[in-house]
């Protein structure tokens, strides 16, 4: 026996490599494919493929389903391969013959890829308002520390005056961003599958339409073809909003990370969102920002991941698609979690209001000061004699202060305009508008 | 002397090191360059920062140098950092001490903040134009061959009966997602960062709204800080966005050479297009598809270079930003090219109008056949059993013909639907609509 | 209550994120973390800093643990964070005070990093020993197989003969290369990291070199901070070194599921191997080979996703390096399927030996017909006329046989020799050679 | 005519299309490409495949295409496709009638295929022995600065004592794990693929043991389908290679930038090395270091082009092969620059040798005091008591001085341990070992 075969016969290990972990990744998509099924069931009838007996029986049969996968009470059992077969064993257990007809103009291609739909569509729905909740928070922590200044860095090194006002909106605002990126995704989403069978449609006379204002689509995925091929553009569509997302909460979690040093010691968190030691008093590890980090790193990962299985396939379907599933649904609630544990964290976040008191942060202000002598009259070359010759003798004196006054600056934040600039795209709805 | 060194002295390997190609990278950005000191210069003007006769001097010093640039005569030598360099000096020389005020209230970062938006805007407009006008060809080449039938496949294997008109209308369909990546990578570009200077704002009172409306912005990129994280994320975004329409064409260019290739034989191009031997005359080699594929497979692997680039830095800016533009300009005109080249040969592709004869596709319409016994009201399983003794028995006759009526089915392409749903799309303006 | 809240308790949630599937991931790593601690135990023995009995008993109780791995009888359970709290719980629980002192002169950075460089090695051997046995496959299957001859293509389009004697063996030889990696990728893993304690070493005098020893490791990774940092960068060596098998085998199972197309039509699969349907008697779904070509093309996105997580982080530990695991440790068990169903699935293949019949192919020996010509002493411009006007005229005969004797060509495969090619690459022991 | 469409013909659009920057990134192989026609026209020779003199004209033509290569008087104009024609057009204008036969039993991929192997193994060693320069510098400055302690972060917190020592001699340990990847590339490069013609050999009986000795490949790349498939394989085995290095440079270069920052100020560079401003003395930019960081991480993403590139392809040669080089050959040359601009610059970093003096940096020593406490046979329990109290009292007093004892801690750092281990490594020659 090899090294690496622990006796498991060889039918296990093929429905171990072919199924993998569908059974658990379709979980979550049993509460869609049965609101799929429901709407599938309902056009047969009305074109006549199933008669209004058979319809009502298969939708007693499904609400019956749903309401037990609502309560936890659905599973996968080994026995069945996925979600669709389980869900169909049990509707026609339930209802006997009309159970078998479900399937009826219908291929488990167009199946799951509805499912899918609407399963992604909903997932991104709860992340863009998570997005705004986050924004919400970091536009209230904006306006309470606007007066709290900070060292603002180029290339790393100490260079202009910022302010947690300006640090903080400045985040909230690039998540604008990243919900323009979740409406596309959205609007990618957001059309119908359902009907193309295979990936070449069906020889009955069904109803797409029907069905795509039955579950809620804003537009059909008319070509069957086209439809198939959304498999995969779907997800890394899907993807890449997500890598926007995470890329702001990387960069924030590396900014509270940094910043939490001993080195910078610009905020606190309380010790509940840190771990330490009582023999290092000092230290405080920020695991939850780092993992944050990472996680949403990782995120950034996955578009790579979805591009590599699908890239260079011809057009039809391939039976790897499967594996889609794999990378995305997890990443779907790792960013969710993600932005659940930043709010929670950064809300707590203690900002430090005597960190320019620290000599070092001195010079901040040395072009603040050469542009008041400009703006007092005297010739920039003059102006700049006078604060070099200043700082070459230590007689600069910093303000400590700033008088900004143009928009997006310490002292007009324009939190407002940016609060508008968020209604503006968060309202996107699947029929609305999607402007600055 | 080491191996690889090559007698460069110092200052030069230096200055090689750090300035890179930006000296040919940034002739594309001159342009812009020019016109985002106009709109700064105006705007000085106008906040009393400058004087009339200076904003004049300058306005007519930048006009010559634009005309100069759109002319073609315009250079960045050696001896000149950067296109900002150069167009400062050209100004300088031209209006004298005026051109040194230029640069009041502004910062070399902020400047190429601005020229890289408004060159994304105009390449991302440019490029939504030309999928316009590749859908555009798909549309009509589907309708035209829509009656030339094809076999569709799954698992790479014969399956049902699909058409040209479906194959052609697919690709057009899945551009209209692309367009809304498209879309998503204007929008976050339409923002104007003008004014944010080195990432913190300025303690001159600028005018911000001025220039977002002088330079045509649909709003401003508000918060200075994140004005400056756009460096980068906004590079990001317009990576996903060009990965998305490169996506579409390299499986677009697969399908091509497959079916081109002898085991296919479903169309054909003209010897223009491809190359060959004389002496093996059926070789075709469709190198220009190829190499779509190819160049649209490597702009796939632009949004994770960009992100390597800049993830896990914290805020404020970093020198290597100015990497960026290395993997984004030419990706931009790789893929302007390959649409060009896509539209140039697709046009050009003939059809084969007998392939079903061929009777290792007989099995296509199997399903088909089953379909309308059970239609006819016979059940499915006994339809089933006389289907499969039909193929069993050799006595299957292929209908070679499909009557599929359903949206987006063989027969019902939904081709002015498909049209209608672009153009909603597609009129997407910087502040209009963008829904299906 | 929010969308996404499910009532769970926050500090769950906590819980949940930072130590999230780390208990699963982890017990793959028991087996090696109680052979480091015995090697530790030891350690702390020889050097005094524990007496002979603590030793003693610290062994017995780790023997006893090790015995309950073995024999599956290990578990973590929640009230656990990881695999190392587990097993000092059980080694405390069975020897009292003496467990309590095995973390002397230990982190739980060091901890880890040796459990995974034992594991790697382990892994990554028994991968090699696959990948041999695949190459082994391989080369029987050429070797049987040697006088089919196959068209081979260039651009996908037919041009020169080939036979599944070359197609065999080519795969077969470039498995070597991917043993290369795989070496590799062992060296950089068997270097010691035990001591490096949190990554800036112990102030207790222990010996590394005895553990090195006692552990098997080639060598030390001396440097502390080296050893820290070696974390994140072994795994991506492992992983380039895995996403250089799986390309191999990706592109293999390419190949097979195009030869399989009715298209092509080169080789089949027995029935239990694919997937149909009774009424597509034609369709065979290579569903093992898609996924092997899926999931091996998802293992080529892992390098990515480890770079992404670690790059851009400065020296010293980080909380996110735990998310190395959750790539990483699946990955390892996938590229283990699928060799393994490679292997089970590959020597089913039985091949077409009447390809070259259709006359589709005929022109696949003009090359070989006009070389034979300028053999003879015929000028090439000569020869080329002659086999171009057979062409043209239709006259041109396919020999359909090859005579190639040059080393590599179809009559004179060199099996013999790339059998001790990989020899001579698969002998390279921890301590050994590495050469071609 | 339309936007984009700047009126370049559409013969001359296809040039730029196929041809691309080939001309350009094709110089480098010039040298390559004849010294593979000499042993070509030997082997020739000697199978009788040429007479003598035809050899004769041969080599002498080649010689002086070389000795014109080498002065620099070589170009390829756009009249040429590439270098191998270009090649080719010199010899026949040279020697007539036997140039055109030096194309005998050679096709352009085994050509362009030799050409970049050998080419990837004179770069491939280059840049061997920057690596092996940079250690040797960096463990210089470990010897120099031994003595200089430096706190040690974790989770970028303060956390435990290390040194000069320690980090410099960090990285260069770490480069060792860098040679074992480039030997692995030089390796899987070194293996000639001469003679594998269109990628299914040759029907003249060639010798190719004969131009393996002659080109100095340790090996050849028997199978000629193996030989045309290591095109990509090969590629993206140095991209991995490099991808190492890199990463281990790009991690260097952000702890530079860092310790550099005033937050940390642990080490300074001469101005020459920095860019700043007299008006913000305080602030030096070390562009160069993030340049080498931005570099190396754009470096990180190659493999994931060439893997793109290549993903899904079946066997045999296509023409995207060709854009292969475009992200190779300059990442090579910028992978040489990064190294020499890293050891130009890194010997002259200062290190600040007062920096344990800040109050911040006194709790680093509680774990050392602890384990003292212990050593001394106080039980671990009572003296974490002892050493908490004093934190908490504020009377721990830090010794800021180390006496660890073991391999590879701060007052032991096993420079030569770690010299010999590189040796081991380096010295792998192509016929040589490859062990720790």
């Amino acid at each position: 026996m090899k090294l690496w075969d622990k006796g498991i016969p060889t039918d296990k290990k093929t429905d171990i490599f072919t199924v993998g972990n569908d059974r658990e990744l379709d979980l979550v998509l049993a509460e869609y494919d049965v609101i799929g099924s429901m709407a599938h069931a309902k056009m047969l009838g009305k074109t006549g493929l199933l008669n209004d007996k058979e319809v009502s029986e298969l939708l007693t049969g499904l609400e019956e389903i749903l309401a037990d996968i609502k309560a936890g009470n659905f599973a996968i059992e080994d026995s069945f391969e996925d979600v669709h077969s389980k869900v169909e064993y049990l509707l026609t257990e339930k209802v006997g013959d009309a159970g078998k007809k479900i399937h009826t103009a219908r291929s488990r291609n167009d199946q799951v890829l509805t499912d899918v739909h609407l399963y992604l569509k909903a997932e991104l729905t709860t992340i863009k308002q998570q997005v705004k909740e986050l924004f919400d928070l970091l536009m209230a922590m904006a306006n309470e520390h606007q007066n709290v200044l900070l060292p603002g860095y180029t290339h790393l090194q100490v260079a202009m005056p910022s302010s947690f006002g300006m640090w903080f909106s400045a985040y909230a605002e690039s998540l604008i961003d990243d919900v323009v990126m979740l409406n596309a995704a959205l609007t990618v989403t957001d059309q119908n599958p359902l009907g193309s069978a295979a990936g070449y449609g069906s020889s009955f006379p069904i109803d797409r339409t029907f069905t795509t204002n039955e579950l809620g689509f804003a537009t059909l995925k008319y070509n069957s073809v086209s439809a198939q091929m959304s498999r995969g553009k779907t997800e890394k569509t899907t993807a890449f909003a997500l890598a926007s997302v995470a890329g702001t909460l990387s960069k924030l979690a590396m900014d509270i990370c940094l910043y939490l040093s001993q080195n910078f010691n610009f905020i606190s968190l309380p010790q509940h969102l840190t771990t330490g030691s009582s023999i290092m008093p000092h230290k405080k590890n920020p695991d939850i920002f780092e993992l944050i980090r990472g996680k949403c790193n990782k995120i950034q990962a996955l578009p790579y991941e979805l591009t590599l299985i699908t890239n260079n396939l011809p057009s039809g379907y391939h039976r790897e698609f499967q594996l889609l599933k794999e990378g995305l649904f997890p990443s779907l609630q790792t960013l969710k979690s993600c932005l659940e544990m930043a709010h929670y964290s950064i809300k707590e976040i203690k900002v430090n209001d005597n960190i320019l008191d620290d000599k070092k942060y001195d010079y901040l202000f040395t072009v603040d000061a050469l542009n008041e002598l400009v703006a007092q009259g005297i010739p920039f070359r003059d102006a700049y004699k006078v604060v070099g010759e200043q700082v070459e003798n230590g007689t600069f004196v910093s303000p400590k202060a700033t008088k900004h006054s143009h928009e997006g600056s310490i002292n007009n934040l324009c939190l407002n305009e940016i609060a508008q600039k968020m209604e503006n795209i968060i309202i996107y709805s699947l029929k609305g508008n999607n402007t600055l």
